[in-house]
């Protein structure tokens, strides 16, 4: 059994959540285990002893450059219960205020702002396949945007 | 990188999935890695050169006992590309028949029908906190079941 320290994932809602269509943000990222891009929300491990909400923000911040006016937990999910004890706490960032990206030139991430709706197709369409932002996507618009 | 041969995932419809709240089957197993019963949808690992649909289709009859005369494919997840190549292949399952379950007795799992509405609940209050199956759920219950 692979022990994992856990991390955070955010949904980044740049417009308001409850208004028609809002509009999230999305990375785009080189994987080599998948061996393909992938759409996903920002994420990323805790710290020893970090906050998973404290963990949300620097990772917003860093992947993104955003901060959030509004950060809601929406749940806790286990990636692959079989054999890891991995476990990722999902949450929503509303009111984002655009800043500078903390992390390194990366020329194999890049961001992308996308309406909800056109987020649910291409989940529905296999072409969301990372499961935390498929998750959370769903998640947020079905229990927290009211779609 | 951790190399994983991939697993398929089925949700378990037992009534018509375009009826009026159908039902589903769940499991309720206890895992070792998180330290607690989690409610999930039968899964299991692909053998060896084994079709996805095949392996959903052995795994839905093993865990369950259940044949289905529809097994619809619904997209392939990525688990936790940032360490791992490990991609499940969700199905939706219909037309159940009951049999006889094939794995060996085991005390730690037990299965129960739930309506899909109550399996919505249980994913909204964190209380179905494995990512196939939160993410199996939504995504036949906003997708293929018209919710």
């Amino acid at each position: 059994m692979i022990r994992h320290p856990g991390a955070s994932a955010i949904v980044p809602f740049v417009s308001d959540p409850l208004g028609d269509d809002p509009q999230i943000l999305l990375l785009k990222q080189y994987r080599y285990a998948a061996e393909q891009y992938l759409y996903e929300i920002p994420a990323g491990r805790l710290d020893a002893g970090e906050d998973p909400r404290d963990c949300a923000v620097r990772e917003l911040r860093e992947e993104t450059g955003c901060t959030a006016t509004q950060m809601d937990f929406l749940f806790t999910m286990f990636t692959t219960p079989g054999f890891t004890d991995e476990r990722i706490h999902l949450f929503m960032a509303a009111g984002l205020e655009r800043g500078e990206t903390a992390h390194e030139a990366d020329e194999f991430m890049t961001l992308e702002t996308v309406t909800l709706s056109y987020a649910l197709q291409l989940i529905q369409k296999g072409e969301i396949k990372d499961a935390k932002t498929a998750l959370g996507i769903l998640f947020a618009a079905g229990f927290r945007a009211g779609r």
